[in-house]
């Protein structure tokens, strides 16, 4: 009945069609944490710099978020991306990057959390994320995220973390980028092929596809009119699944396409606006009326 | 129990990243018909030229299909698209369009077949599309398709046309463009709010979305290691869902529904080999199979 999560904790300044935020929170930590913060107690494992104050604090214990080991450097600054999307909204346009205190970020996961059950390897350098596989004791499901950066610069550690995790999340350009194929089926076969049991692709607007050895799920996206902002949308969605699966206390086939449909659920709440606000009044009601509209949408009888 | 289809009788010369075939029988009436053959007899509009021998004609007649409707001018040669894909396969790269006898094509719908009960007009000049459903008496579902060429050169007509059918087919790029968004949804209700009963968008390897007045169908795609050849996917897609409603005599939510699911399966038997070769050979039960996998890969229980 616990997650861990390691990843950043960051300030954002983010511009979309729809509007602007100026150093709003944000990270693919915080994301994750919020998400799951409905169903689940998170432990939440990062560092942020002097400017990170005790609004930010207070804002995350209230989700029941445990920031104990959140790190504070003094005389250090917050990682902070400055960004913006376009119409299509699939691509993030980054302005600025100032990785600050998260430079030498090295995490040490504090003994008390490292009997966490189900653990979130945010998107960072897999170097980091192989250490902190090696920190963890008998979890009962790692998950790890990457992106393009880490499969450009350190594919072969990467592959490594992959053989080490139990459920790899990527999005459609990552999966075709890492084998180099435009085919996902064919993408999910070779990351199987390295002893992960689960292959989740996020296709954004298109859904989600989920690969075991045995099974093929296909989960439909929530029909959305306005995509605010989709800053933080993998994380949440990761939150979403790893959270439900806590929440069952077991893992199987019908677990895991459930818990898939629930992220995409939280993914759609965090994306109808700017940074974190899209999910900070979500009650559990509201999931589970998009739940069940997304049993209707896909629902079809057999021949 | 009748279909009529007015498009193109085509030989096609295609290059995929698998192979390549020359002057093979192709055309969106004839895609269509191929994959409407399987269930129901359909009636062809079309025109060919001197070229078109009695070897296609016999292929078309053997799968129950009328041809009496296909004009042959003589010392006309018949339309002859050469095109090329690469390895994403999304887009067709054309060589070289010869329209020649499709130039003047200005169909005159045979009395005896203006009583067919569904009608697809294939992805031709809206101002044609608009003359043939003067001609066509009560029939109980009128679908239509169009390409980029149309919205951008008669854009007007086509929405005249669409004012006029129950189901309007169209791929998401089309959908986009024809309202300018990027969002599907909002393009939807663009196209429903013209009076279409049921707008479908096909999204390739992202499966199919379909609209209702107060209804959403999100179907998934049928999962392909391998598209050997995608064209002629979207009129076998058409094929499909028509002669799937046509064998049912009626039409309802759970019918549509069913109707995308099998042209999804039909489509994806399309691709799987160069030209007509995809669906030469399939039979019911194949299609059935992969209809249920369908079923099986989308299926979630609810919260």
């Amino acid at each position: 009945m616990s997650i861990l999560v390691v990843g950043s904790v960051a300030f954002d300044s983010i511009k979309t069609p729809f509007g602007q935020v100026d150093r709003t929170l944000g990270g693919s930590a915080v994301h994750f944490s919020l998400a799951a913060s409905i169903l689940s107690r998170v432990n939440l494992v990062g560092v942020v710099g002097s400017d990170f104050g005790h609004d930010q604090i207070t804002f995350l214990q209230k989700r029941g978020i445990n920031v104990d080991a959140l790190a504070k450097v003094e005389n250090g600054k917050t990682f902070f991306w400055e960004g913006f999307y376009e119409y299509d909204m699939n691509t993030a346009h980054t302005v600025k990057t100032e990785l600050n205190v998260f430079q030498n970020f090295d995490p040490v996961i504090p003994e008390a959390m490292k009997n966490s059950e189900y653990v979130f390897l945010a998107n960072i350098d897999p170097d980091i994320q192989l250490k902190l596989i090696q920190q963890v004791k008998s979890p009962k499901l790692i998950v790890c995220d990457t992106m393009n950066y880490w499969i450009e610069t350190k594919r072969d550690r990467l592959i490594d973390v992959l053989k080490r995790v139990n459920v790899a999340l990527l999005n459609d350009g990552e999966a075709r980028q890492l084998f180099k194929t435009p085919n996902l089926l064919k993408a999910a076969k070779q990351v199987l092929a390295l002893g992960v049991k689960t292959v989740i692709i996020k296709k954004g607007e298109h859904g989600a596809l989920m690969f075991g050895h045995d099974s093929v799920f296909s989960a439909p996206a929530f029909p959305m009119e306005d995509i605010i902002d989709p800053t933080g949308a993998g994380d949440s969605f990761a939150g979403g699944f790893l959270s439900f699966i806590d929440k069952q206390k077991k893992v199987n086939d019908r677990i895991l396409r459930q818990a898939v449909v629930y992220a995409t659920v939280i993914a759609s709440f965090n994306v109808q606006n700017f940074g974190t606000k899209g999910l900070e009044n979500v009650v559990y009601g509201d999931i589970k009326a998009r739940y069940n509209k997304l049993s209707q949408i896909s629902e079809f009888k057999n021949l």
